[in-house]
């Protein structure tokens, strides 16, 4: 498949495929559908951090009127009741004991929600209080108690080879990479620079909280869920039930929002669980409290030591990532994983020793979150070049353009090379700034840049099925699914430029395990990238055959043969796509079946990352002295893309990533106290809303048809959210001389800091 | 894909792969179903059998409370309401007039069946009645009206060129064959023998009436129902309601039989447009009833003239057959078509001159019912040989073994030679009836023998996609519809055998149009042959695929790889299904998709019929003379199967066939007065129960692996249905002298045949 140079589908805006559904309100979301007989599930949740659970006593809960079912430990004796994609470290329900508060003790299918309600506080619970490690301090210290002794090993799932439990600790997982001699690189060094910073908790804030409805039958189990990684809970269930996968079918209608919090498996084991108890169909409808404490961004402290030639040269680098991954692993190990990359940046840098620890505490688990481990260390890192720069006396964008990869750089060995073209990129984010007219900014007022790289560590694993039905329209069956990013427009569009159809004629079929084939997974910036590889192959190969039969037909050699419109075409002979079949098959019906694999060393390399994703920000801010409050005049967001499939849907992901990226660096913070959550609910947790736009928001597309996926495209939409936090804390501190070094850059923080600074 | 020689799961009497959700009573059937927000539908019929419908006034029954919908030929005027498969002349609901009691004249939805049912009664509807053409002889009547002046063209899904619509008479279709000199043929005969059959109008009787399910929203239509030609239906609805195939959905549950009551479209037009208008789901649940006013078996007339030579030697045949198609075309067209070489036999004979007509009439739209146009031919046809034989002097086994087609010939030009070794089948069934000890018998008790040899016609036409998953299950996609033929479980073991799996692992995803691929049908004794070659060539596909990894990873050439029991075998090396799909896909995930296709000219011969269906019966029968009434001491029947994939399923598909057959020789009659029907209802209409079992029951199956379909099978199920009317009214004549050329032989048609016997 050679790359094209004129498209009449790929590149244009087109209209979402699921747009009017949804906008007239028909699209189906899982709290949507009624599955007959389906009771409501409610989960009676821990109130304790960390205790002995030492009895659990059903029986008043059990006798309430319309409760089927109650599920508690003693009804998961006969299953695997452990699961975690990376560690099976989680119970699908509490066993011997609780580990944060908001986990699953026992739960309730009654005939409506209101009656599984009232039976939960029907539910008796005795538990034994233990010591609360309340941050990865507390976990650290030595001595303290070990929240998992008894890990079941790794997950069905997981690919990495390097998972570990380190059990006798509670560091769930340890990522080290090192290159060079730091030794050696510090004592060459001019200046040696150290700070600490500090990212808070936070939590998605998807549209719709977790939600699924699970069926036990004959035929084994079938969950709706608003999950994003269907093949993922598939094979975790199937582990858990002890079911062939081919009897576990996982759909996924529209999903309101994912961003990782709906990544790998959630509530579905509970749910299966209990609806396999019930006898019956049960759904479990968690409200946006209950998902608040169900997954979360890892907080995290990033100390990082550089050493720096006087004329800015960058010469070696020491860090430390601590990450509060809670009560259990979940994605924590790959967010560790993740995190030393980024922090390591991408700048040329010939020493580094970077340690990336996931630590178990009794707080909510964390796992992924757009861009993992990204903001956490970018923050840390982009905030930390400019306070050098400043010190260095150098100017922040020029010590970046002396120290940035250039294009086919080795960023760490055995990765893949720099692929993008950073100095260009940051130069169009400094001209848009007006970079240059800066330095005439009153007080109160500056801008700042940051430069966010990140490995997404796309697993590059797809498998596609095209059908051409007998009328010429089109059916993709791809397991990607839709959380609201457009994959579904795009891998239509993918298709149907393969083929040379008309966008309407391709009809995306909704996932569902027994159906799609196989996926890894929506998330890490794949689906375009890697699912686009298999959809685009599918229809290669459904092509190839319309090719041969165009060419039977036509009596014409394959060569001579063009596609085009929805015509087989050779020289002034053609025949349409509806025609070729009927007379293949010989009758008006039969189809063609297209297949398309994407896997490592088959239609993607095997060399990781597939690409590097890339989100340069730079951010122009008003500060109110008075109030310490923080306005943004512009934010200017770039992305290389390496091709746009659908341009407008790329700039919506790129501006609603940034405008997350605003989010955990002006307004959020999952607040604990000693285990408790403060915060969990959106009247006290605070995100983003329209007032918080920036006044002007600039979003560059960079396209060079590099990328690794269908026509030159590279993943994107998670780098949007890297650069707001540091861009905005730079330019905080250029427009004050206030440097803050913990999120989120509240009012009062900013006050705090300004009043300090001038108390100084 | 060689013939193989030993076979692991093909062959086997493998347990029905639904089995236990069959009798755990956990299968679900359309009715079973529960579409959320779904209303129930009922038909307000028409009470005569041709009236003009003046009009049609739905204020009252749309008043009633909980009534949603009513629907009337108002509500068809921006579709097109016209369907069928062969001529696009039933309108999906009564426009100007009805032809005939029980066509839809109205359809209610409502909140319930009770309040459906109540607003039937307040639709009023004036008619004017029109002429009856209550039989085929009123409608031949010259300047008798004409039924469908104004037929609306070629049904959107027929395969057949000849298809016609003599529309200025009400001649639905009209067969004729030719070849030789008839004149010539019947001047060189000794001997011309005339005969004229009458066969009866017979219900298909399944278990399940029709019923569906339709949903009409943003996504297009969605039905679930109780048929057997999803993907014909699918073509109609698309064409009626102006969508791409893509947008039409048609579900198949479980089927509680179908004989080809089922077969093409029969309700589901008219609950979808009748949901259309609800704007919610709507259920239509037929009773007994009213599916005996939807579809039957043609009732038929035969003459039939032979010449002979004194030796017996066949010269040269005439024949009509005049088949009452109904007020609707339906599938009579190909009925005659059929019906037209089935009344040839399969006998040498140089010279013949056929015709077979398919008539309109005001009652019930005749259509397919198992081996169309088989019953009532080979009635006569069989009855005729015996007739000839005893007139000849000649031993009608004799007469047989001297004119039967051998292996090879031609049975009429341009079609597939004869294919089985019908000298030695009847052969084997005259052993078991003790053909030479029968001479022996006592007044009151013969044997008697028929050879049924029949054209399915089945279209070649079938694709499929078989899916192998990383955990070594593996899922069959295919179209095939399970009626209780047994299609699922003939599926997975074909594709089980090719794959080297055990059954176990195999999985059959349900018909739905959305997700499995094309197949044109269930019926014609097809699936096993046409589908089953498209499931093998997926099957082989994925099986190449296989090996290539297999070879990749164990460093050998394709052609050393084995595969056995689920592992890829190479010499002293081998790897099991999954590690080698996680070797491929570098992760625990992936799966390989095989596709197939089955068409004329590949993968099966574009020479029809692709075989020859054998159904050879003997009838040992014991005539009550005081009363008139037959038992069976034994009935024969033998079947060339070619090769049984599941051989007490073929069993099973034979005796059944046989029983149906004795069903409409010694029972069923839908009997007309006038246009009014008589007995639609299981009261009145006799089907064979328990007690008309054959005493001894044999089935023989020959298996000489020589048809077209996987591993030589050919179709079977259709034709135990065709000799046991000549095999029973044959010994019936030799037991008593009597000679009935009417159907059924009912204990008062054959106690008045003896008293008029006796009495001349």
């Amino acid at each position: 498949m050679a790359t094209k140079s004129s498209f009449t589908i790929v590149g244009k805006a087109a209209r979402r495929v699921e747009g009017i559904e949804k906008v007239t309100g028909q699209a189906k979301f899982t709290v949507d559908l009624t599955i007959p007989g389906m009771l409501e599930g409610k989960v009676a949740r821990s109130p304790y951090p960390h205790a002995l659970v030492e009895s659990i006593d059903t029986t008043r809960a059990e006798k309430l009127p319309g409760v089927v079912a109650v599920l508690t430990r003693a009804d998961v004796k006969d299953i695997n009741p452990y699961f975690g994609h990376c560690l099976r470290d989680r119970p699908l329900i509490a066993l011997d004991r609780v580990r944060y508060v908001g986990e699953p003790v026992a739960a309730v299918a009654a005939v409506d929600a209101l009656t599984a309600q009232e039976a939960l506080s029907l539910v008796e619970v005795k538990y034994k209080e233990l010591p609360v490690m309340a941050t990865f301090d507390d976990s650290l210290t030595p001595g303290a108690p070990i929240l998992h002794p008894d890990i079941q090993g790794e997950g069905a799932y997981h690919e990495l080879k390097k998972l570990q439990a380190e059990i006798q600790t509670n560091v769930c997982h340890h990522e080290h990479i090192e290159e060079g001699d730091v030794g050696t690189g510090f004592a060459e060094s001019d200046r040696i620079f150290e700070d600490v910073f500090e990212f808070p908790m936070v939590y998605h804030y998807t549209m719709e909280p977790h939600a699924a409805i699970a069926k036990v039958d004959a035929n084994g189990i079938t969950v709706w869920s608003s999950c994003a990684h269907p093949f993922v809970v598939r094979a975790e269930l199937a582990l858990i039930f002890e079911q062939p996968l081919s009897k576990v079918q996982v759909l996924v209608p529209y999903v309101g929002g994912a961003y990782g919090g709906k990544s790998y498996t959630k509530i579905e084991p509970l749910v299966v669980a209990l609806a396999r108890k019930a006898g019956q169909p049960v759904r479990l409808e968690q409200s946006v409290p209950e998902s608040m404490l169900t997954n979360r961004r890892h907080s995290a402290r990033v100390w990082i030591k550089t050493g720096v030639k006087r004329d800015g040269t960058l010469v070696a680098r020491e860090a430390k990532v601590l990450l509060d991954t809670g009560a259990y692993a979940d994605n924590g190990p790959r967010v560790a994983r993740r995190a030393a990359t980024r922090i390591h940046g991408p700048y040329r840098i010939g020493n580094y020793n970077i340690d990336a620890l996931a630590v178990y505490t009794n707080t909510c688990p964390a796992g992924s979150f757009r861009s993992i481990g990204g903001p956490q260390s970018i923050w840390a890192l982009e905030s930390h070049m400019d306070i050098m720069a400043e010190q260095l006396g150098i100017d922040p964008l020029e010590f970046r353009l002396k120290n940035l990869l250039k294009r086919g750089d080795i960023v760490k060995s055995g990765a893949k090379p720099m692929d993008a073209d950073l100095l260009s990129d940051l130069k169009q984010v400094a001209v848009k700034l007006d970079w240059k007219g800066s330095a005439k900014r009153r007080t109160g007022s500056g801008v700042g840049l940051a430069v966010g790289v990140t490995d997404s560590e796309a697993v590059p694993v797809s498998t596609a099925i095209v059908r051409l039905l007998a009328d010429g329209s089109v059916v993709l069956m791809s397991g990607s699914t839709e959380v609201g990013q457009g994959t579904r427009t795009v891998l239509c569009q993918i298709a149907a430029e393969e083929l040379s159809v008309a966008l309407e004629k391709v009809t995306m079929h909704s996932t569902d395990t027994n159906v799609t084939p196989f996926d890894r997974s929506t998330g890490a910036s794949r689906s375009t990238t890697v699912m686009g590889t298999a959809v685009r192959a599918a229809a290669a190969d459904l092509r190839a055959q319309l090719i041969e039969i165009g060419a039977e037909i036509l009596k014409a050699k394959p060569e001579q043969i063009v596609l085009k419109d929805g015509e087989i075409i050779a020289g002034e002979y053609r025949i349409g796509y509806t025609k070729a079949l009927h007379t293949y098959f010989g009758m008006p019906g039969g189809e063609l079946i297209g297949r398309g694999y994407c896997r490592p060393g088959g239609g993607m390399s095997p060399i990781y990352p597939l690409f590097w994703e890339t989100g340069l920000g730079g951010a122009d801010v008003e500060v109110d002295v008075e109030t310490g409050e923080i306005k943004l005049n512009r934010f200017v967001g770039l992305a290389d893309v390496g091709k746009a499939i659908n341009p407008p849907q790329c700039e919506g992901q790129d501006e609603g990533a940034a405008m997350m990226g605003i989010g955990h660096t002006l307004f959020e913070s999952l607040i604990y106290d000693k285990g408790q959550p403060l915060n969990p609910n959106l009247v006290d947790y605070r995100v983003p809303s329209f007032r918080n736009l920036p006044a002007v928001f600039d979003t560059i597309l960079v396209e060079n048809q590099d990328g690794p996926g269908p026509h030159g495209a590279k993943g994107m939409g998670e780098t949007g959210i890297v650069s707001p936090a540091p861009a905005i804390g730079n330019a905080l501190a250029r427009a004050t001389g206030v440097r803050i070094r913990e999120l989120p850059l509240t009012p009062e923080r900013v006050w705090r800091a300004l009043r300090d600074k001038s108390s100084k």
